[in-house]
Order: C-alpha cells, then sequence, then structure tokens
C-alpha cells in the first residue's frame, strides 16, 4: 500500500512470521554422501550442529534464492553454483526464539574440496557429517528432519536416473557412473538393469574415439546428451 | 528470546516479509485439466483472476499445511482431503501491496464436483480454467507461474507413474486409468508402452473375479496393490 510519503506499509496488522533460509550442502566424501554441518556460537542450541542459516534480509534480498546465496557466502564464505529449494517449513514450535519461524530449505550438490568451505558468522567450526549417520550429530532445531529431506530428495533424482551431470566430469565411464551414484545412493545397483535403463533414456552419448585405459580392458567415455544441443 | 515478563520477542529487528499461502486446486472437468480461480473483489488486481490465498496468521496456524487449509476454508468453504506442497516463492517485486512478499505454495488434485467450492471472503465468484488455457485468464500477481508450476508438478508425477490413486475410483480397467492419465497430461499416451511400464512397476493387482461388461469384451478390474498391504 502506497502512502503519501511514499513509503509502503504492510497490508496487514497480522505479526509475521520468523522468516528464514536454510542451506543444506551435499558431497560425496571419502565416497560417501554427506552433509556440511556448522557448530553453534551461539543461544539457542549453542555448541550444537545445524546446517547453515540465516534471516531474510527484505532489505537486502531480491528475492528467496538471493537470500541463500547470501547466507552461503556469510556463513561459509562460499559462492554456490547451483541451488534447488526442498521447500518451506514453519509452525508454531520450531525456533524457541520466535513465536512462528518459516525457514525456506535449499539443498546443493557440490564439490567438498573445490568449495573449501570456512566458518563464518556465528559458526565455530564447520563439519562434513555422513547423510546416513547425521541423527548421531544431534542437530539444531528440526535440522535433522531438514538434512533427511534433502537427502531424499537427492537420492530420489539419482533412482529416477536425473544424474548430477554438473556434479560428474565432463566424460565418464559407464563405470565411473555407476559408482558415482553407487555412492550417492549408499548402496549397490545391479549393472545390466542400470545400463538398461540408462541405454532406455538416452540420456548419453559416446564420446567418438575416447577409451580410457586402465587395469583392465579399454572402456568407452560417455557425456551427458543435453550437453551437447 | 524469552523477556522477563515471559513473553517472547522476535529475534531480529529486520522486518519481515509479508506471507502467505496460495492454493492450487486442480480437477477434471468434462474430462480436461482444470484449476480453480477466485475473481478477486479488492484492489490490487481487483476484478482479475487468482487462485485463493491468504495471509498465514501465526495467532491461528498451527503450521503452514494448517494455514493452507484455514484458507481454503475462508475463501471456497471447503476442507481439503489431501495437500502436497509445490514450495516458496519470495521477493521484492511480486505483490504491490508490501515490500516483500512470500507465498508458500500448496496443490491439490480434487474432485470438482463433490468439493462444490463457493466464493467465500474477497473473492466475487470462483471458475475452473482450462490447466492450458490459464494464461488467457490473464491471473493476478504471479499465479499465472504459480498455476504453471502446479500444473507441471502433477503432470511429472503422472508421466513417473505416481498414479493419483485416491482420485481414481477403488476399481478401475486398465484402459479406464489410460484414459484418466491422458486427461491429466492433456495428450495421448502409447497404450503398448503404458501397459509394459505399469506392468513392471508392479503397481496394480487384479480384483479377483472383478471383470466389467460393457459395449465390447469383458475387462478385468484393477486396484492399487498398495491400498490391500
Amino acid at each position: 500500500m502506497q502512502l503519501s510519503d511514499g513509503t509502503t506499509q504492510p497490508p496487514t496488522l497480522h505479526p509475521m512470521p520468523f522468516t528464514r533460509v536454510e542451506v543444506a550442502l551435499l558431497s560425496l566424501v571419502e565416497n560417501r554422501l554427506c552433509v556440511l554441518l556448522g557448530k553453534r556460537q551461539e543461544a539457542p542450541y549453542k555448541g550444537r550442529w545445524a546446517i547453515p542459516g540465516g534471516v531474510v534480509r527484505i532489505d537486502l534480498d531480491a528475492d528467496l534464492e538471493a537470500a541463500a546465496r547470501r547466507v552461503a557466502r556469510e556463513r561459509l564464505n562460499v559462492s554456490l553454483p547451483y541451488l534447488r529449494q526442498i521447500g518451506a517449513v514453519g509452525g508454531a514450535a520450531r525456533d524457541p526464539r520466535a513465536p512462528w519461524a518459516l525457514s525456506v530449505v535449499y539443498r546443493a550438490l557440490v564439490d567438498a574440496q573445490a568449495l573449501a568451505a570456512t566458518p563464518g558468522k556465528r559458526l565455530e567450526t564447520l563439519g562434513w557429517w555422513p547423510a546416513d549417520a547425521v541423527q548421531e550429530a544431534k542437530p539444531a532445531f528440526d535440522h535433522g528432519a531438514l538434512v533427511a529431506q534433502a537427502v531424499d530428495a537427492l537420492r530420489a533424482e539419482v533412482d529416477r536416473l536425473e544424474l548430477p551431470f554438473g556434479f560428474l566430469p565432463p566424460t565418464f565411464t559407464l563405470g565411473e557412473l555407476q559408482a558415482l551414484c553407487e555412492a550417492l545412493l549408499g548402496r549397490r545397483l545391479d549393472k545390466s538393469s542400470f545400463r538398461r535403463r540408462l541405454a532406455e533414456r538416452d540420456l548419453l552419448e559416446p564420446v567418438p574415439g575416447e577409451m580410457r585405459t586402465g587395469a583392465f580392458r579399454p572402456a568407452q567415455l560417455y557425456r551427458a546428451r543435453s550437453l551437447t544441443n
């Protein structure tokens, strides 16, 4: 609503939720799917692990994704290449600091080594926790559930062969692709049904003349078909 | 933050987004996928069509889904059986009433006739708009994009054979199931590949002894396998 002095005023007198963004970063560390947690420097949950997050700043952030990128810069000293929104959680019982707290949660699959995150504002230290052991960290707030959602969403994509091509090297053998998918899923895949499903979906194309030679017989190198269109 | 008088105070002095929930209801009307829009009684966008929505009330709503259900009751006079969150949109340019507006968007696939929605608070009239012609309604705010997201999400599920069993009758022939999927997708499906994919996924089981007789040869009736476990 435009006021006569040129400022705007919220269209409601109701108090609004305490609104934050949280960023779940996933990576393979020593061939296991891990999530980046930061140890909190302040109450509530001081000394407990949490996924990095911060308040939406309507004076700074053009939109929700910009808020998530700013929070990642402030907390982790990194620029994130690529983010996917998981969704929003909100309710009266989520955060002892506020009567009602809403978080919009993002996830990204990153190269932990290339990213080189370091603890920023309000975080004492950072740690990569194995996705399947994150509950042992006893995460702050409802962040255990948020991590589980991020991990489930990534694994559902891999299960559907929505492959993380941005995370893969530009060319790879089918064996390398299967090993990557197995590491992300945390379980073994049947080789012949994996290859049959890949072929049916026509996701890959061989790189002409490119073979990888190694201890065993040479293997054809492939790349994502979409990258060449 | 707990204050000495026992009340809580928001943990930040930053102004928070104007926070709403919006509800995209989808249904088959005359065998076409349609979305329910309401004509707005008030500015901004007075007289324009919008998906029903309302402000999150931290004094009334236990969580985001409860907010969406309350808004559906107030705007449409209905109790929604089942909701899925699409996600959150938020930014500085979404709503002329507020400097920064965030909406958490829900969707549901409903039986339009059984639901019997009627215009509630702030809506002049309701209309079911064909999903593929909704842009012709020139929806208010960014609701055209929100409807497109809801339709895309539903169609992606049907494409992956995440079938809307709650929307299907308890038993159905394979021909009826294919016709329903085609109506939701807005395109024809190849009968043999649809049946092969259904069989591979083992989603259905025949109902013993149940056949539908009609103008053509009798057809076996099926039900969702998960419903009997």
